[in-house]
C-alpha cells in the first residue's frame, strides 16, 4: 500500500496529488464570509467538508476550531504563522477556538520533559501565538498530559478501531504511531464531548492521516451525535532554498520568529533572477521560481503589492539586491512589531486557566 | 503464531504448560520468609525473577508490590480474595505497595463511566480490598485516569516497542489493546519511577504478556536502571461446576463477597462425591475432583483441618451433604467477618490521597 503522507515525516509533499487520490476538496474561497488574501491565493488550498463551516459562519451557528503546537522547540517560525492565519479567520468568524499543547508528543518524540514543555508552551509558544493573532479570550488552552477527558476519549477510540483500518491509513501498526494517533483523536473529538458541533481542523496536509481516522471514529460515535471533523489545510511552505519545507531540519532556510540571521537568510534566498544584472534588465527575472516571492504571497503582501512587485520584476524593473533589502524591511517590521506584541500577550498568558478535563 | 494467553479472555489455561512454554520458574515457596500455606500449596504457583525478591525479603531491602481492580462490577468474588493473599504477603514482608484502579480499563471494556467507576471503587472495591487484609497505611493508591506519571510513562513505552515485538507476544497490533497494554506499562514501572527497586507483580497467568513486555521494555530503559519486573502467579479458581474459571461469566458458579445465594450456590457444587450414599460410605469420595474442598484448599482450611477432611472423605466418612454445611457455615464465618471488617475499611478510605504523579 502505497501511504502518500506522513504525518510525523518532513518531506514535501505533492499537494495536488494528494488533492486528487484523498479525494479533498479544493478551497472555494467565495463560498466562505470575508475570505482572506491567504485563502484567495491557495495558501490555505484544501480539505474536507468545508461547506459546513461556512453554513455555520453564514449561519452564526455554533461550531469549533480546533489547533496546537508541539512545544519542542525554543522558537517559532514562518510555518507556525501561517497556522495561526489559518485558524485566526475561524476564530474572527465566530468558532469557539481549542488549543492542544501536546506535551506528551515533545516528550517521547524528542525527549523534551513534560516540564520543560510546560515551561516552552507558557514562556514561548502561547505568548507567540497570541501576538500573532489568536484571541486568548476565545480559546480553550490544555495540556494534553493532564486533561482526563481528552485521555479518556483516546482510550476509548483506540477501542473503535481494528488493526486493519489503522494500518489502511497509517501504513504500519506502529505502537508509538499508535498511541499518538488516538491522542491526537482524543484532541480532535475533545470540543464535542461537551456539546457536538461541527469542527474545522486547520492544519498541514501531513495531518490528512489522522483526519481521516477521525471522520471514520465520528461515524462509529453515531450515537454521541458527533460531526464529521473538517479541515482547511495550508501549503507547505518551502525552504527559503526551495529544497525542501521550511523546518529546523535546514537551519539556514527557515524564517525564525525573532530570527537572528534575518539578514543572512534573506540575501541567500533563492531568487527568480537572472545571471548579470544587465540580462535581468533586458529580460525580467521570475517571481514564480522566486521564495521572496512566495514569502510575499504566503504571508506579507496585499494584492496591489503584489501585483506591483510581480509586474516590476518581469519587466527587469525590480532587481533581486534591491527587492531583497525590501523584504528584509517588511520582515523587520514584522519582527519588531511581534516583539511588542510578544510582550502585551506574556501578561495574558499569567491568566490562562488550562483545562483539566 | 500460538498464543497460549489471553489478558483479556476468560477460559481456563493450563497452567504446566504454560510454565514449560513460557519458561517460568515454578514457585519454590521454602526459598521465601514464612511462606504462607497458598505459596506452599501452589496456589500460588509461578512466576519470573522470583529470587531477587525473596533477596529482599530476607536482606530487608527496598522492594515494590503493584496489583490493582478494574472497577467495572458492582461485587467482588473470591477470586479477589486470592489476589488480595497474594499481595499480602509481600506487603506483610516489606514491599511498598501500590494500588492502581484502572478505570480506563472500566470505560473501554465495559462502558463504566470514569465517575461511576470512581464510585464503586471508593465505596466497593478499596474498602473490601482494606477489608480483606491490604494495609491502607502501606498503600499508594490512584486512579489510571488522573495519573499523569503513568500516562506519561505509558506514552514512552509505546515508543521504544515495535509492531513486530507486541504481536509476538499479544498475537496481533489490535489498537484497543495496545493502549491497553501500554496503560499497563507505565502502571508497571510507576513504582520505579520514584527509585528503581525489584518490582514484584502478584497476578494471574493471564497478565503474564503483559510481564513479558515490561521486561522486555526494562532492558529497553537501562539507562534508567529499572529492574525487571518479577510476577508470581495464582492459579485460576475453577468455578463451582468446575467447569471454567471462577467469573462473572458463570454467575452461578462464582462466590460473590458477600454473596446472597450461597446457600444454593453450596448445595449445587460440583463435589467428587459416589451416585448414592451407601457406596460412597463404602468406596469414599474423591476430594481432588471436589470443588468444595478446591475452595478449602485455595481458602479456607489449615493444613490440619484439610488433611482431616481429605482423609474422612476418602474413607467414606465424610458425605458431601454433610461437608457442604461445613463448608456453608466456614463460608458464612467469613463472609460476616469480611462484613464488620468492610465497615471499618471505609473509613480508612476516607483516609486516602489518591496519587496524582
Amino acid at each position: 500500500m502505497e501511504v502518500e503522507v506522513d504525518p510525523w515525516g518532513s518531506n514535501l509533499v505533492n499537494q495536488d496529488k494528494i488533492i486528487k487520490n484523498f479525494g479533498l476538496e479544493l478551497l472555494n474561497a467565495g463560498e466562505f464570509e470575508e475570505p482572506t488574501d491567504q485563502m484567495k491565493r491557495g495558501v490555505f488550498f484544501g480539505g474536507r467538508d468545508l461547506k459546513i463551516i461556512s453554513d455555520a459562519i453564514r449561519k452564526n451557528e455554533k461550531f469549533y476550531a480546533l489547533t496546537g503546537i508541539q512545544p519542542s522547540s525554543e522558537n517559532l517560525h514562518l510555518g507556525n504563522k501561517m497556522a495561526v492565519d489559518n485558524i485566526k479567520y475561524f476564530q474572527d468568524h465566530g468558532a469557539e477556538t481549542f488549543f492542544v499543547i501536546a506535551d506528551l508528543e515533545s516528550l517521547s518524540t524528542r525527549g523534551v520533559s513534560i516540564e520543560e514543555a510546560r515551561r516552552r508552551a507558557i514562556e514561548i509558544h502561547i505568548p507567540a501565538y497570541i501576538a500573532m493573532g489568536l484571541n486568548p479570550k476565545k480559546t480553550t488552552f490544555y495540556f494534553q498530559s493532564e486533561n482526563t477527558t481528552v485521555l479518556k476519549t483516546a482510550y476509548e477510540c483506540s477501542k473503535k478501531v481494528t488493526e486493519n483500518e489503522f494500518k489502511a491509513i497509517y501504513g504500519d501498526n506502529d505502537p508509538g504511531k499508535m498511541m499518538a494517533a488516538f491522542y491526537q483523536m482524543g484532541d480532535i473529538f475533545y470540543p464535542q464531548t461537551k456539546e457536538p458541533a461541527p469542527t474545522i481542523i486547520p492544519c498541514g496536509v501531513d495531518q490528512e492521516p489522522h483526519i481521516r481516522l477521525s471522520r471514520d471514529l465520528a461515524r462509529k460515535f453515531k450515537e454521541r451525535g458527533y460531526f464529521s471533523p473538517s479541515s482547511l489545510y495550508q501549503k507547505l511552505l518551502p525552504s527559503l532554498s526551495g529544497k525542501n519545507k521550511m523546518s529546523k531540519s535546514e537551519p539556514l532556510g527557515v524564517i525564525n520568529i525573532p530570527d537572528f540571521e534575518l539578514k543572512k537568510k534573506i540575501m541567500n534566498t533563492l531568487t527568480g533572477g537572472r545571471d548579470s544584472v544587465d540580462e535581468q534588465r533586458k529580460l525580467g527575472g521570475d517571481p514564480d521560481k522566486c521564495m521572496i516571492f512566495e514569502l510575499y504571497k504566503d504571508h506579507f503582501l496585499n494584492d496591489e503589492s503584489l501585483e506591483q512587485v510581480y509586474n516590476n520584476c518581469r519587466k527587469g524593473k525590480l532587481l533581486c539586491g534591491e527587492d531583497k533589502i525590501n523584504a528584509l524591511r517588511i520582515m523587520e517590521d514584522f519582527m519588531e512589531n511581534f516583539k511588542d506584541k510578544m510582550e502585551k500577550a506574556r501578561s495574558a498568558v499569567d491568566k490562562i486557566k488550562f483545562a483539566r478535563d
